[in-house]
């Protein structure tokens, strides 16, 4: 007696959660040594020790009343500007506290902020290929998701965008660095995108919301520069994460940072806030909430990716796989030789390995493999991709 | 720009809310002892030691990715194992740990449990006076709400509610210790209740679940006893929330508990973690999962509250105010001596006293206040109670 539309969730759920129970399920099996799980984004890295101490400090220092205590729902006050100047030091921007809203990781900020702008039959733009989730955070609201293809090089189609965008259409959801391809936006990218957004919110009367989703913004290598998204368009809304850069994924802590820019601010902050209540948030986890205002200088272990990365390259090398060269996050996505995908899959968990079908993403031929595991697991899969590689030889 | 649907929230946002930020307001502009605010239930007593024990312990103990990590979206597999175990211990229930569900509190586990429920235009049954969220809560997924009248004594009220269930009613929520009156609903009541529940689901030939919101759980006084809900109804889904006995609201921690007599087990067990995924919370914040189950024997400080209840009961009384007397939870349902909450509010928040209109809750006539505050507030609250009650005599 469970909904109809929960029903059709579970039967379609997650394909990459279903490997992560399959992956557990796996090793129980067959022994820690005999699985490469490189299904889920779970950063395989300790948080910096800040953190700990961070947690120490507050734990020792502060008031527990209100360090456990409810605060408003859009977090605590000295939080709040504290990332706000944060981000204002590192990118020249002009954020102030009311714009910025602690969240339930960055997950948590985009329901929120598609519950702040969709009515039922809203529309809503992603490139493909996209994260998988973003179809169920806009289906959430009565959201009608549209997709539009990146091109070539996996960079936005700014024509392609500006003609998806109709009456109906509310905001563009991008993600750079790109899960899954690692692709990075770059500044003349990020220029032409606000231009065919400006152009079609010109047209169609309204603002066009750039919704930036941005929880590897510090994950770029090999000299990839990850300009910051919302320099380039005034009515951006950015939603991070600390999931990537402390390694904080299941405490699930992040941000929406309003642009001050954008039209309806006011608007915008107090139905954030108010969506953060109403979706039963309430708040985000209080503690984490200042242990991660603690951290604001600490900067992520890029180098602990960017060695998993160049390994992970070498294996598929010497297996003869073709795969799109990453410059930012920690995804492979990985050519399956013949096209097929699910096939390319099953394979490769047959050898113990588990990667996520391109379809996931939306689009086919592909799989995603995450690297964000032991540099030792990559290292010690390379039989195991040989050996999937050879069947297709 | 903002959706329709949210500006219509915006504007009626939640009074307790705006009390709460309004509260901050006038204790920055009074001071902290011209403000007496009983308008939010956040605990104003510091968790138990062993909380910051627990947490110390973790952080220092185990496995920092671990601790920090995704897990399953339904949460720790040995957290959840723990929680069954303590229940099956106190209640002598079934639970096994497939159902248990780890949730962002008890607000973020009703939101899982709708979703999980409700199709568009389902019905769900909430009894006055009620928690105004969850007619927020409901409006999420589409559904209905239909309020049903508890009786003189504030129980529920069978015949009205088996009346009420027609095709489309999905479920009824309950929640005793009742926010916002203290009723407590003893063993006759929830068995005329399953009664009642088991008739209307054989007559509409489904189930209708019964959803009890149990965040006051062990918050009851005077020798009243609160009866374990699920013992007494086979299709119940229990929310908790350690907000207030272990003083963690902030910190949005909770469960539900799908009794394992529930029709459909499998499914809502299924259906519960992938809402939690869908919904944008992904899992209950980690280390707190951890901390909880490594406080599962500790007892809430319930002399705390009984204490200030007896203050605050003598503050009214000294006043002449009446209220209804409250046997659990921590809120006074006070009386408006002509009938008008919102001049009584009013009137109450112009002497400094921060209480919430019972047109929030569902009904008129009343006022709620929170005393989970310090026990020194509601003493020194007498003379402003006495202004108060003066301008009515």
């Amino acid at each position: 007696m469970i909904s109809k539309k929960m029903r059709a969730m579970i039967n379609s759920s997650s394909a990459i959660r279903a490997m992560f129970e399959e992956g557990k399920r796996m090793t129980a099996l067959l022994g820690e040594d005999k699985v490469f799980d490189f299904s889920l984004g779970n950063p395989n890295i300790a948080p910096p020790p800040k953190v700990a101490e961070a947690i120490a400090k507050e734990v020792a220092t502060d008031d527990a009343v209100f360090l456990h205590g409810y605060m408003s729902n859009a977090g605590y006050d000295d939080v709040r500007e504290r990332i706000a100047a944060k981000l204002n030091a590192d990118f020249g921007t002009g954020y102030r506290k009311e714009g910025v809203i602690m969240t339930v990781g960055a997950a948590g900020g985009l329901n929120v902020v598609l519950k702040a702008l969709l009515d039922e039959g809203d529309e809503v733009i992603v490139l493909t290929p996209y994260f998988g989730e973003y179809r169920c955070y806009v289906s959430n609201f009565g959201g009608v998701l549209k997709e539009v293809a990146t091109d070539a090089d996996l960079m936005p189609d700014p024509d392609a965008i500006e003609r998806a965008i109709g009456e109906r259409t509310r905001a563009v959801i991008i993600n750079t660095p790109n899960n899954p391809t690692g692709a990075v936006y770059g500044e003349k990218e990020l220029r032409a995108l606000a231009a065919a957004l400006t152009r079609a919110s010109a047209r169609i009367g309204a603002p066009v919301y750039l919704i930036s989703d941005e929880p590897y913004r510090e994950l770029v290598y090999g000299g990839a520069v990850q300009p910051y998204v919302a320099s380039f368009y005034p009515d951006t809304l950015t939603c991070y994460s600390y999931s990537k850069s402390l390694s904080l994924a299941g405490e699930r802590i992040g941000y929406i940072a309003i642009s001050p820019s954008a039209r309806d601010y006011d608007d915008l902050c107090s139905a954030c806030s108010v969506a953060t209540r109403i979706l039963g948030f309430v708040n985000a986890p209080s503690l984490m909430q200042r242990v991660v205002a603690d951290c604001l200088d600490v900067k992520p272990d890029v180098e602990f990716y960017d060695r998993n990365r160049k390994a992970f390259q070498q294996v598929l090398d010497d297996a003869g796989l073709q795969y799109i060269e990453p410059r930012g996050a920690f995804y492979l996505f990985i050519k399956a030789p013949d096209g097929d995908e699910a096939k390319f899959c099953d394979a490769a968990k047959a050898l113990g390995i588990l990667i996520v079908p391109s379809s996931s993403f939306g689009v086919n031929g592909y799989a995603r493999a995450a690297y964000c595991v032991s540099h030792d697991k990559i290292v010690r899969s390379k039989q195991a991709f040989a050996a999937l590689a050879a069947q297709y030889k």
